[in-house]
């Protein structure tokens, strides 16, 4: 997943990057006091409609997302089917102290050590997900608003540009090159919106949507274990949540399986 | 349906080119950084926000759905009710080995045939439905989000365009041309999005609500069979299913159905 | 209903065509390669996103649209309290063969009189409302989709020539003409969106509603009447449908309906 | 409530008008065939979208915001506790043709009067809530389409005016008068649609709101009267509708109501 | 949380600020006439849009923001756990007159004291919650409108500038600073929308969901304690209210909780 994100993001920004270096006066889309009105007054505008925890989480939400990769679907299923048969072969007792892929899958489990019902593990489980999500989710939205702001202050700093160079047209030479300075802030905040922002808010909102299917999965997982379920019919139960191409194979996975 | 999708899209393409074939100076359209700004960039964007395999997919999931038609809405209702016919004949276990026109289909009656109950069959299904929709969306994403990047890197293309035009005007003969070269990306990517990603990735999405409600149809149908509903009845509750227009034929093209 | 649709569209047509008649030069605003660019595109991509029945069939309910008008609500309460009246007296079998104002009704009333209950009476009529709705509704989307890709398409055509005009300027005075034309396709279709194409599918949804509502009236009196509610209860309960400035006149309408 | 949309609506216009006035020529900013297409093309594309009575019923609903006030909540409150007094004290029949402030209030006051069960109290009054608000919703969505139509056919009236003006340029001195006209409904289009239509939706939908909130308060009551509730019980309960910093001042409203 | 506002607020305007005071002519960005169309126009259009007292009131909110903040999730988790160890130990009763961190809190606990039931309590105090929702929505409400208006209030601005400026070309040397006046409230419009109305709309609306949150904490462990639920399985049940990374560390905070 990552790996998609980061080839994006850095092909995207070659490609522009080579089209400036290979053009005419590469020298001129370089402009530092451009870069901060567009930069700088994005973070600051961001910052204002967040709190600073959530601001800083963003970024270390994006980060975390690049360095930790989800378990695939097929190895959390098979990790449950042998959790459900040593939970009906030695009891719930019998998981005690187990080691687990995920923190979320641990609690539950230490729920099913503890004896709780099937009712009270789905309500606790379902809470907890969507808690997660709610907290996640403010990290797709820093950077949602980022893609919206960086455009409008680019605007602004065009404008600003525009009504320097129009009050001031003593010299027709140097309305082009103003000109173009006026432009450039328009088009750090397309690319700062277009090619930064929004893919990592678009990335972050994918993987918390997959990360609370995973969770679904193990409480799904979890319930049946809790209600006794033969482990076979949890596997046949977990596999509706393969995408439908990996389904055929998944018996071929595990052809011993039955 | 594949068939309007291919007249469509081949149509407006055929229709912008000879446009500009039959117009002044053809040769100006055709720039190869300017495609490859656009082209390019809008694919690493895309790739960015997602991951590699739905990336590819979406693609997969278009090129299937130029291959493969989906059945007719009246061919699945005659289909079930055969099934259905059968099911009361010979009891479920009659419908062993049957060779159905769609793998939901076969899924839902190999749990007839496992003897499962009406609601286990409805939950299991419906779930299936739910997952299949998931993962099918993801197709459309992808094109939508193409739709959504590619007039972005247009704009981006055009004011680097300009940038490097407004920096350079000592020849005033070559504003016109650099303008022209500019504002390309621009037309790029309005056609990119207009005539090729948001037309397929509405088709897909389309396609996808389609399949939903044949799975719904076919869900419908099992549960009725599980609980041994008259065939007849069956029929009458299918129809809603179709067209108000055809509903009136479906008699007619069974008329020896009572 | 027709009438509004019929008045607005024409009386907005001849506001424009007799402001660019009258104003200088109105040969040059008919452009027949512009004119094809942007109704012919338009057709082309809109097929694209649907199927060919899809698209045909939308012409086909905004011609439905103008010629039936749906039954007054007032005339279908009353019909209601008739049918209800006769129900009450000579039970559901003196309805066989009544002749009503939709066929969605009557379909409702063949339930009642083959001796249904009321939740199944319910059920399949909210099935049927409910497909109805779904397919009805397409013909909504197809308009709106013209109304999108129009102004998309009048956009194409002006960048195109733009791009041609730019890169042949050598003749000045040539340059305000090809503007002129560049913009037609803008004008284009910006009038077949705002002036044709999204009035029409506003038109479609809210006469698609309005039928839902009509069908909703239908089954919570076919409901009542399977009941065997009293004639009087059941047009007090469909009051409620009634628009609020139409429930005061309802009881003189009716002075000796108690 | 009206004030403040009085108030907002002529301050808004005051202003630009003065802007206006106060500025160089002020005699251009009034073209009576630029008003024709902006205000008369609005009028006719919006009233093909609707029906007569909707678009004349959405003026009559301004009107109505204008003229009534909606009773304020603590006084309904207020109203309400002397009613459930009244029928605990002499039964509901004690209420008989007693002056309310609302037809709704009254409709459900004879229900109470009728002696209907709290589930069809609730159910009637619920249906006939939302009703209401379905037949008033309508007045809100003309004027919104007028917000949405009025600035698209100001940019055809510019489109128009380009055109004409760049198919006639021999006179350069008559250009920049030209697209001063040009961009005359462009401004018109903005100012209905900004200062005016907008407005006026979001007012006549707040309303709607407020008025529904209105109709589930008398609900609330409604039913706990019919379930024999102390009115101090009813009056605790119904004080959540109160914003919350009049809750407090509630007690002090009515020191002897304990 | 207003910290990060404050900041966000006062440093993209001193941002802005600088790169103006730092450029060519300074002097022309502050006008008296197109700050008063901007300025005064926004205002007067949003007032209309609402009551006196929500267009006052969205100022309070705003400020009353900007001063209180709410408790922490993690101390009220210990406040609740230590009323909930009060009533268990000396009944409901032993909660009397006790002085809690909330208004909302407090009420909740005068009906544990009044000996309510769990299911009242819960409805009462989510009906409490959703009003209090929805009157605090509208604090957002009208800094959104504002954000809406005062980018289309530039524009009008900068039309009528246009317009004066294109009717009065006689000496071109005017030319490009009325253009640069007319650029101004365009430039006005974006920074009110972009850098004030909305980061507090989306301030306001953040902290409404985080109070709605908070009492819905408040809400669970009312009805646990109210049913006798032990003080440690509700310090556990309201753990999931914690953002992910504050969860590991409650059991460090209370190491003798157990």
């Amino acid at each position: 997943m990552d790996f998609a994100t980061l080839v994006g993001l850095v092909g995207a920004l070659l490609l522009i990057a080579s089209a400036v270096i290979l053009g005419v006066s590469p020298d001129v889309f370089i402009n530092s006091s451009s870069l901060l009105i567009v930069v700088g007054g994005t973070m600051f505008v961001v910052l204002a409609k967040f709190s600073i925890p959530q601001f800083l989480g963003a970024f270390k939400a994006a980060l975390r997302a690049f360095k930790f990769k989800l378990p695939e679907t097929q190895d959390s299923i098979e990790e449950l089917v042998e959790i459900a048969s040593i939970a009906r072969k030695e009891g719930p007792l019998g998981l005690e102290g187990r080691d687990v892929s995920s923190p979320f899958l641990a609690s539950g489990i230490q729920m099913l050590v503890d004896g709780q019902n099937d009712e009270t593990i789905k309500q606790l489980l379902d809470k907890e997900r969507l808690m997660t999500l709610d907290y996640n989710r403010s990290g797709s939205k820093v950077f949602t608003a980022m893609a919206d702001v960086a455009p409008a202050m680019g605007m602004i700093g065009t404008l600003i540009g525009l009504v320097q160079m129009l009050s001031n047209m003593e010299d027709p030479k140097s309305i082009g090159p103003a000109m173009a300075v006026a432009l450039l802030t328009t088009l750090y905040g397309a690319m700062i919106a277009t090619m930064i922002a929004s893919p990592i808010a678009d990335k972050l909102s994918l993987r918390m949507t997959e990360e609370a299917r995973m969770q679904m999965l193990y409480t799904d997982a979890l319930v049946a274990i809790q209600q006794g379920t033969n482990p076979r019919v949890i596997e046949q139960m977990l596999s509706s949540y393969l995408p439908p191409n990996q389904r055929d194979k998944a018996p071929e996975a595990e052809p011993s399986g039955g």
